[in-house]
């Protein structure tokens, strides 16, 4: 198995699984970077258990562009404009990147111009750069494409995800609005602190690969209500719409306690298909793993900012 | 979207859906094949109907060679040891196949000289040349692949797939020996004329995906006996094992009348995947499809004798 030299960018819970799980898939961490004054300058191996004891942490992401890495693996922020000038410096480094960045995933709909700066830089460095995850880059784009491959005639594409945060760790929690009020809820919507970000790049990855142009991406984002009026978590709709017909239909539940979790996915065409996912494909550790996963597919791709879609399958692991 | 110009290779019914579906969708039929006498030196447009009407068929195989055809749309037959002295001289002459040959989905594992062989035929050519359909080619090997893009610690991988052949048509039903008697089943099954080809080879491709080395495929077909003890379908087992250990295990029922058809992708790994497709993909309306939404898949692909799960996403089309 092909073993490669990488930094982690990012040791937040999900970038510190990530690291953690590489390394011990025979992944050398050469380098970890992460602002927070309670990290950098210390050994990550204090926050990774995998990682090599003479690795330390860095606050100054351009201390390790020199690293000697194969590639970056990163996880800081959801937003393209806060992650964009964190990869920059690296493709132009000649650094490959898989990063957890939410909108990375799928940029060219919403961000057409910074997804394209991205992209020539990274052509002329001869790396891939991509934005993988469970969601958005894989269950509500990157999988109901793949079930499109024995289909003609496609009509509509929905999918569902229902997932229960009560078993999830807490910041996703209050990331989706448990235990707030009604209000504090909108606030947060507001001002980007409550809800998931991904369903409009999640659409807009699913209509690139069928040739769907879309004419609007419509998203709502609503409270899901308990006993109380306490916020029980989040319900979001996504809609991708060309004239006045929608293609593709997002609904994304993230709340405590929800009534049959599960990722559906139904594909209206010839023939139809219908999958339903018992019980989701949930978890932080999902995450650590589609990114691990993807390093050797990502190492060997043409160069470029990278659709998902356009990577060969990414197997999973056998041992850890 | 990518316009290629293509031979038929087999007007069989597969082969006949595949080339309408592919003219209907703006790809060229400049040849078709059929050894039948029935068909050769007749029009093509006679069996296909979206099909040019200057296009004759022929029993020359040799004489398409030049047709000045990108790729070739090849459903013949199921073993390699068939399809080879077919396929060789294409590859030869520079043409990209798409074959529905089951054992071309993967064949190094059981054939992995004439696999070599062919490989490096078509890398010397820069073609690509793959063995695709719904079952090898997607349900029981690629998706389960891709469904383990998010897992770590996979021990096991299983899939079931329930197939109610009653409305398929009468070509199917007789291969899978519905109406014979036990005894005629297993005369058909030892004669190669009765049962599915492909699971050895499913499993095999899956085990390559997650860099498994199997020691041995093991399959069994059994009848599926009705009331007047006739046979109803075929019953086929298959597991890869490694040492003692079974890692994949394919439970293929292709019969008339099944309780409750469906696929069912069970991984047991972190965290497990279950996935159940309702009613199945099925028909042979989806392995026309898949076939022919690979074409610009292969077209761009590096060239050799790929497997399915080197190919980046094969998205379905919207109209046809």
């Amino acid at each position: 198995m092909l073993s490669a030299r990488f930094v982690q960018y990012g040791l937040g819970p999900i970038g510190i699984g990530i690291a953690d799980l590489a390394s011990r898939l025979g992944h050398r961490l050469v380098a970890a970077v992460d602002i927070d004054p309670a990290k950098a300058g210390r050994p990550a191996a204090a926050f990774i258990p995998g990682a090599p004891p003479d690795v330390g942490i860095t606050a100054d992401a351009a201390a390790v562009l020199n690293a000697g890495a194969d590639i970056v693996l990163h996880s800081t922020q959801s937003r393209l404009a806060q992650v964009l000038p964190q990869l920059l410096p690296l493709a132009d480094a000649g650094l490959a990147v898989i990063s957890t960045c939410e909108e990375l995933a799928f940029p060219w709909y919403h961000h057409p111009v910074e997804a394209a700066s991205l992209d020539a830089l990274a052509r002329s460095r001869g790396v891939g750069v991509v934005g993988l995850g469970v969601n958005p880059g894989f269950v509500m784009d990157l999988l109901p494409v793949i079930l499109t491959a024995p289909c003609r005639e496609i009509r509509h594409i929905s999918v569902t995800r229902i997932v229960d945060v009560a078993l999830r760790r807490l910041p996703l929690q209050h990331k989706v609005g448990v235990e707030l009020t009604v209000e504090e809820f909108r606030l947060g919507v507001a001002a980007g602190r409550v809800g998931h970000v991904g369903l409009p790049q999640s659409a807009a990855m699913v209509a690139h690969a069928l040739g769907w142009k879309l004419d609007r991406i419509e998203e709502s984002v609503e409270p899901v209500v308990g006993p109380a009026h306490m916020v029980q978590g989040v319900h979001q709709m996504c809609r991708g719409i060309h004239g006045d017909v929608g293609l593709i239909s997002l609904d994304l539940t993230m709340a405590t306690g929800p009534e049959h979790p599960r990722d559906e996915i139904a594909i209206d065409a010839l023939p139809p298909i219908r999958v339903t996912v018992e019980g989701g494909i949930h978890g932080d550790q999902a995450t650590y793993a589609i990114v691990v996963n993807a390093i050797p597919r990502v190492l060997s791709a043409p160069p470029g900012l990278l659709v998902p879609t356009q990577l060969p399958a990414i197997a999973g692991v056998a041992r850890t």
